[in-house]
């Protein structure tokens, strides 16, 4: 696809929309590329594009077959998808399990602490602005989605938590954190979009304590933990295979 | 009292707190101290102390007045006041109006925009940390304040909201938005502490339409505007001839 003679929809951090024949479809290319902290820190991670492909086309199959609308149709090749089309609302939803990140960096709350109950923030998707948490007044004031809509998404996000906290459990991994996008159909349906990978998931493996150590996900490249790629991989297989499982339940 | 052989209790970047001999009481002492973007930029506002300590008095007095319960006894000399020893709550409830400050700046609202409601927002007082945003929910996981505290400050902030904007109309001043600090005393009853002067609130003078001119506040010495000394005076003029006005009704 890459060098082809189809113009890019819309190129983001780590992957490249393209259009297909037909306007309700997609194609997401997934790029081995590797951005933190804003796209002030760049880089590549070997094999990321294929890895995070088939981890995200896993978990929307399996999370379509509870029930969650998504915008996954299926992968024609390793490292693409083709997705619904839809309209992403420029928000970022992150649902915390567990204290990390920029909620510990910006109220001193230490990392691992568990929270007494699962929480869903908001944030404005916007890089000039430095992606802002947004609290319901802002969201409401900014017109991003309309209430019902931002109701919707909570309680989607609390159920996909549910599920992936679940799934994750079975697979030997805590899940911290994990951010989502949703986007409107042509219809005007809520669909889950975007993707579900260590990239936009904090992966705890529950074999080790070592805070260092037991890191699965793209806090490896963030914080110069090496082992990118393994951990990666790591995540990938645990994943994969438990899906062989619940298949064959 | 500075120089004095009485040991200050607590300084801030623009009060200093003293002990008396009733533990029951503080004294005050506002200083000339200007300063901005988190401390990143000092400097000095002459007259500010006794300017501030005399619209705060005058504002804490007549809120009282209301039914508003304050910290404020009296003010013994020009630039120091009496306040019943509270501890204060580590919160920053700011008000906003109109759009304008760190709103715009995070959320890319342009600044005068009125908002459709006032804005009650959570800041944590922390220094360190860039006194951060406060979601609800990161307000009752830090458990900073009992929620039926939280629900309390936000009534009394409204409330007060409504009082000081029309105080601030009659001056012939639009009240953008203000910073406002609580704190309980030894009974446990909350009380509105701190300052309400042009170093806490954003005030914009109708009678000009020019977006510099109009600031009458400590964006002058923010944004470097120039006349800072003289839009201080002039808002403690406007505010004592309104209280003025109001005790001769």
């Amino acid at each position: 696809m890459e060098g082809s003679m189809v113009e890019k929809l819309y190129e983001g951090k780590a992957k490249i929309l393209y259009p297909t024949e037909d306007e309700e479809i997609l194609l997401t290319y997934f790029k081995d590329d590797a951005t933190a902290f804003n796209a002030q820190k760049r880089g590549q991670i070997r094999g990321k594009g294929e890895i995070n492909c088939a981890i995200s086309a896993a978990l929307f199959e399996w999370l379509e077959s509870l029930g969650i609308p998504t915008h996954y149709i299926d992968r024609p090749e390793r490292d693409r998808m083709r997705v619904k089309a839809v309209k992403i609302l420029p928000i970022e939803v992150v649902v915390r399990n567990i204290a990390a990140g920029s909620l510990c960096k910006q109220t001193g709350l230490p990392e691992g602490k568990i929270l007494p109950y699962p929480l869903v923030e908001f944030y404005l998707k916007n890089d000039a602005l430095g992606d802002p948490l947004l609290t319901r007044d802002r969201l409401a004031i900014l017109e991003l989605a309309t209430p019902q809509q931002l109701e919707q998404i909570e309680a989607m996000a609390l159920k996909i938590n549910q599920h992936l906290r679940e799934f994750f459990e079975r697979c030997g991994i805590t899940l911290v954190d994990f951010k989502l996008e949703f986007g409107l159909d042509s219809g005007g349906q809520l669909l889950l979009a975007d993707e579900i990978s260590p990239d936009t998931c904090r992966l705890w493996d529950k074999a080790e304590t070592d805070p260092k150590a037991r890191v699965m996900d793209k806090d490896r490249f963030r914080r110069d933990l090496g082992e990118v790629e393994s951990a990666y991989q790591r995540v990938q297989q645990r994943v994969l295979e438990q899906i062989a499982q619940l298949r064959n339940q």
